[in-house]
């Protein structure tokens, strides 16, 4: 046996007990043995960690069903519902939120519709509406909320600040977390949107267990995000994936192809043209088809910087416009088939509207394991992370 | 006391190696309780950790100087020069190398030039004499080396081939790591020079200590590097940094800038004339000074476009045109100002022609440390490196 003390050891357990939350959660109750397969622990080290993690509040023991014979093996399970989280997507034309488990499992979802121009207040009115009504529907209370992790458009500071947003123009420089801080009683996150969709991509969606992904969020503002060995690529000063903002890219007015098109009946609305477009691309209108060609032109210069520099294993479709993928994804990897060293698989997300909700979800879980799990001391008990706040 | 057995306590051991090891290496003998703090490591563990690598021959107990009084605490270091790395730079132009120990300290060089269109088989003479060179100059034979890492312009497939040589064109479809196991026999490493140019950088160079880092490599041709939360970004074919090879990025005409300048000398060799325009641009040559602003226009497309994607906390500005930095990063440096969302570091190389050879160094050091210690047995002793081959 080896000399082990102190800071060692807290060390190994730490490991130890995040490695077992993330094998026990979604997975439903398992025995100790197919814990510790799962793990790679020994037995002996998994009844510990499962022992503290019990005593603490994350786990609990499942009762054996009312007619098994014999003595069954005990099995354990990821207490999901010890607290709830919410993710919020505030773009320019929508505001939605779900509310989710400690899974991750989506209980209640919302949407509502706002204008790029709405007052500030009433933006932040729908932020707390849409709340609202996921615990309504869901049956929760304000109390029950461990975290509400906010996915906005614009560029966010390391400290939840709006330092910049082109679709939403009173949004600049807002203190969001701040003003969140004082709307809900819990642990409030707040990230880029299309970095969360990344996230969300890579965690359940088209690019699953894919360590290098780029992820294009197509819509009336384009935007990326990146996922590199695993992890969520955020940069030194949490500006990264802004590369759209560079004229030479071509990305700033490749919607315009789209607006601008012929077929687009005078009285449609601004926000509906490219919609049109793709619509009619679809139906295969030979004028329709001829502008998505050139918008892909435009598209497929900043991907294919992307895809040169990074040499992703996947590269995602998301956001508003890939519902259009059947138009877009085949002329999309012709174009970078053109241009690229090795080609990427291109692939459109199947998580579509709901991909930021879905990451905020997921970044909240993220955080919520380097916030119990990775500290220097033992396991947190769970009510610690609304009781420390 | 915890119940640890076999796998936790070895994954346990491994890191705790790791950590030593890193600790002791360049850092002169050092006492149990000095290397305690370092690794953050109890006392009573870092001794059975030093136990275990002296045991195996990675480390050393150091006699106690001859005039010290009373019961000297004993003294431990890293055997260093139980084996020999050699690291070498593949250039169109030159072929270096250099043998270091196993703290990545440079013991002899040797540079020999050669030409873009060689026969293949010359070029590898000449890498053969380049490392006959380093063990004739620190008084070692082959059977010291226990590996030899190499940088080769061009693109390097995961098992060592050349997949693509723009500047060496008989280097295009070489299995450069097959060539190189006939001519060695030790670990063969082999992958693109301007990534191990980074890797320098950022272990020695003037980007030590950051973790998210641009590599340009400015020279004939332009090449770039990233590392990412602290590693070698290779990408999922190890194709990544390729971003040149868009033309819309215009890295591939930029030298012609430097090359095309009207003050170049009718006789001046092809190879020579960026480097004579340069030079008239730092003498103040208006006229220089002017293709030098052009070049650096196009330069600045890329620069920007992977700062604006990835947000590094550094640019490092380096290569065979960055020993004239004096004339083109405070230049580079405006230009990036004007697209940038948040303006990194921008700072020349202080490892200049030596980088790749340093950083095919560096590389093998980290591969030893893999290899060793990383494992899931114990440590392995340093013979194994040359005898498990």
């Amino acid at each position: 046996m080896a000399n082990l003390r102190g800071g060692d050891l807290s060390r190994l357990r730490q490991l130890n007990s995040l490695s077992a939350i993330r094998a026990l959660r979604g997975a439903g109750p398992l025995t100790l043995s197919a814990l510790a397969e799962r793990t790679g622990l020994s037995r002996p080290s998994t009844k510990e960690v499962v022992d503290e993690l019990a005593q603490v509040g994350w786990v609990e023991e499942v009762p054996p069903s009312p007619g098994t014979m014999g003595r069954p093996a005990r099995r354990y399970r990821f207490r999901a519902n010890c607290g709830y989280l919410v993710g919020i997507d505030i773009g320019a034309h929508n505001v939605r939120a779900a509310l989710a488990d400690l899974d991750g499992q989506v209980l209640a979802e919302t949407r509502q519709p706002a204008l790029p121009g709405a007052p500030l207040d009433d933006r932040l009115a729908a932020i707390e509406r849409a709340v609202s009504g996921c615990l309504t529907l869901s049956g929760k209370t304000v109390a029950d909320l461990w975290t509400v992790a906010v996915g906005t458009t614009g560029i966010v500071t390391p400290d939840g600040r709006v330092a910049y947003s082109a679709s939403v123009p009173s949004w600049t420089g807002l203190d969001l977390a701040g003003r969140l801080r004082e709307m809900f009683p819990c642990e409030v996150l707040v990230e880029n949107d299309s970095r969360l969709a990344a996230l969300a991509e890579s965690r359940r969606g088209v690019a699953r267990g894919s360590r290098d992904v780029v992820f294009l969020h197509v819509a009336r503002r384009m935007g990326a995000a990146l996922i590199i060995d695993g992890r969520l690529h955020r940069g030194f000063g949490t500006a990264a994936g802004e590369i759209g903002m560079l004229p030479e890219m071509r990305w700033l007015q490749a919607t315009d192809h789209l607006n601008g098109c012929a077929i687009v009946p005078e009285e449609t609305a601004p926000e509906d043209a490219a919609g049109y477009t793709l619509a009619a691309a679809r139906s295969g209108d030979p004028v329709a088809l001829d502008a998505v060609g050139r918008y892909l032109d435009d598209l497929a210069v900043g991907a294919a910087a992307m895809a040169l520099l990074l040499d992703p294993e996947v590269v995602v479709l998301g956001g508003g416009f890939s519902r259009a993928a059947d138009v877009l994804l085949e002329p999309l990897r012709e174009r970078l088939e053109r241009s690229c060293m090795r080609m990427p698989e291109v692939l459109a997300s199947t998580l579509g509207e709901e991909c930021v909700v879905l990451g905020a979800i997921d970044y909240a879980v993220d955080h919520l394991d380097r916030q119990h799990f990775t500290a220097d001391a033992g396991p947190v008990p769970p009510q610690a992370a609304v009781t420390s706040r």
